[in-house]
């Protein structure tokens, strides 16, 4: 199996400490590790590095080089700008048929958490197994364990199917992030996971696939193919991005293809969407607070705090997020982590781009 | 009239902006001046600098100087520790009894906010007044405005008395910082003031007193006094210090004194003791909020931040102080900011002495 890791996001979720030039994936945002080098080390007992291919910008290609020396250079690619998962898959298994067309690959994000790494991995190996025994398309849903409205959710077919023994469960469709009260019957339901973003399917198949559901990429993709390896191999990815549409794979290819398979995952999952999430999944003290040393609390509970070294002392906080760096500070409850979003707006609105 | 300013302080209550070695009255705590500068400042339309007189402690003498040049150097005069107010008082006077011995002398905190100077200067100028018309005792009482428990109190008879065309009040006693219940008990009594720690008296006659109610202070006093100007009066003080008790002007001289009066002064007083006083005192935005420029705000109120230039992003905050410096970081609730002594406390048992 090879590994497509898209590295593209921009996140402004973990500002201050998240910047354009420091996304989410490219951060010490839990243990000591950058969330794409926990990515790249979950796969790696696996899948050797030459077989781990990363999609990226222009901008972050140096730094991710740096982070992960192991990886081949020629295997960090570089979009030109983001239009979606589509694409970006489409060009990553451009290069990676030219290794093993017939092989499976997972498309990974960079930035998410996995909290259990054998089960991870024995689901991605059921994985690798049905989509080398037919042509099906299959995805890693999770458990729901709340009805969180900030996920795709993916409904599926009550009953199971054996496919090279393991059971797999045909995907119904793909649900766009619901509000609350939707969010609630999918839970009831019991039918619904939630869309983890995890996909494996024969390299050679997925482009298949784009042709006959996204016939205009996939005519963009052939121009670069023609290209790999020439000297006008990055004017053509510029040429073809110009004219790809901004799509998803989901919407794109899945929600349409035939033999759409999902595999319940339980382990345990997060897609570290915001400060809160990031507090959820971290280590506590034992007054429930998320800290590095040298911080010193009077009656404090629940925070997280995020200072690089800085001591930072508190007194009578409940459940509050304080991020330092070394421009910018962050301080609010932790339930509002995700209106941080508005505070980059807001940035951006002022022009404080040294802060962006 | 001469001034004697005591800055000895070494206030903790303003960690983490204020340090061992930067104590509160050498802070810029609000306006762009620090505590003394604004102190010096008030006095000297009427009181030229060589006549002002600071005692303070050797590691704040330079700092002092550089902050106040035109104080002569000779003017600050260093304790070698602190031993509460009378020697500090008896100390500076023996200085001042050198320029003019029968001239008023002002003592008076380097590190109080008052609001309306011109009032404040017209009450010193009163007090001066009653000093030279009598062998009187003066202080300055503020009408108390809400049942203060961090401040002593004056009681004073209700019957003024003309001195030289000026309305004063005898004390009757001082009272120590009262608990909560006393401390109403005194506002609704009516002859109750705050006790604001500015005396007005001769030279030359708080000097008499202080031979008559604390006759070994004075012996040392005078051993000092004989050691001015030549090679041992560094060591005299020392040696004075060693022997000296720690008492304060109040109770040693003043509580036992005859003809010790008090003016009621109708100015804003505010003595600082923490974060939300000083939030009390400072100009607010629309939002209620105490910050400087740079700040960046969702939904917050009633909050004081101090970050020396750095941006400073809260979302859902009600009355919070934040002071961020260099290698330290408050968050509390603005009720609290008097626990701030406790985040000291414990620094000192962690021995994180780069820190205090």
């Amino acid at each position: 199996m090879l590994a497509l890791i898209m590295a593209g996001g921009s996140g402004t979720r973990f500002w201050p400490k998240s910047r354009r030039k420091h996304p989410k994936q490219l951060l010490k945002i839990h243990g000591d590790k950058t969330m794409i080098q926990h990515t790249v080390d979950r796969l790696q007992p696996t899948i050797p590095p030459e077989n781990i291919f990363i999609v990226t910008t222009a901008e972050q290609r140096a730094e991710i080089s740096a982070q992960l020396p192991q990886i081949p250079s020629q295997n960090i690619i570089v979009e030109p700008i983001g239009k979606n998962t589509a694409p970006c898959i489409g060009l990553g298994a451009l290069y990676m048929r030219r290794v093993q067309p017939e092989a499976a690959m997972v498309v990974l994000p960079a930035d998410h958490y996995i909290g259990d790494e054998d089960a991870w991995m024995k689901q991605l190996l059921n994985a690798e197994k049905i989509a080398l025994a037919s042509d099906a398309l299959v995805t890693i849903g999770i458990q729901p364990t709340h009805p969180a409205t900030g996920y795709g959710y993916i409904q599926f077919e009550s009953e199971a199917i054996a496919i090279d023994s393991v059971q797999a469960y045909r995907v119904k469709t793909f649900a766009e992030k619901p509000n609350y009260e939707t969010a609630c019957r999918f839970l009831e339901s019991g039918d619904f996971l939630w869309n983890s973003g995890i996909f494996v399917w024969k390299i050679s198949l997925i482009l298949r696939k784009i042709e006959e559901h996204l016939p205009e990429i996939s005519d963009s993709l052939n121009s670069i193919d023609l290209a790999i390896g020439k000297p006008g191999e990055k004017e053509a990815i510029d040429t073809a991005y110009r004219q790809f549409r901004n799509i998803s794979i989901d919407y794109g290819v899945m929600e349409n293809a035939r033999d759409v398979f999902v595999l319940p995952g339980n382990f345990q999952w997060n897609d570290l969407g915001s400060w809160d999430e990031v507090f959820k999944i971290s280590t506590k003290d034992e007054h429930g607070n998320s800290t590095g040393d040298g911080h010193i609390h009077i009656d404090t509970e629940g925070c997280l705090i995020e200072a690089d070294g800085k001591v930072v002392a508190t007194i009578g906080l409940r459940d509050v997020v304080i991020v330092d760096t070394q421009d910018a500070l962050l301080i609010c409850p932790r339930e509002r982590a995700q209106e941080v979003k508005e505070i980059v707006e807001i940035l951006k609105r002022r022009k404080l781009n040294h802060l962006l």
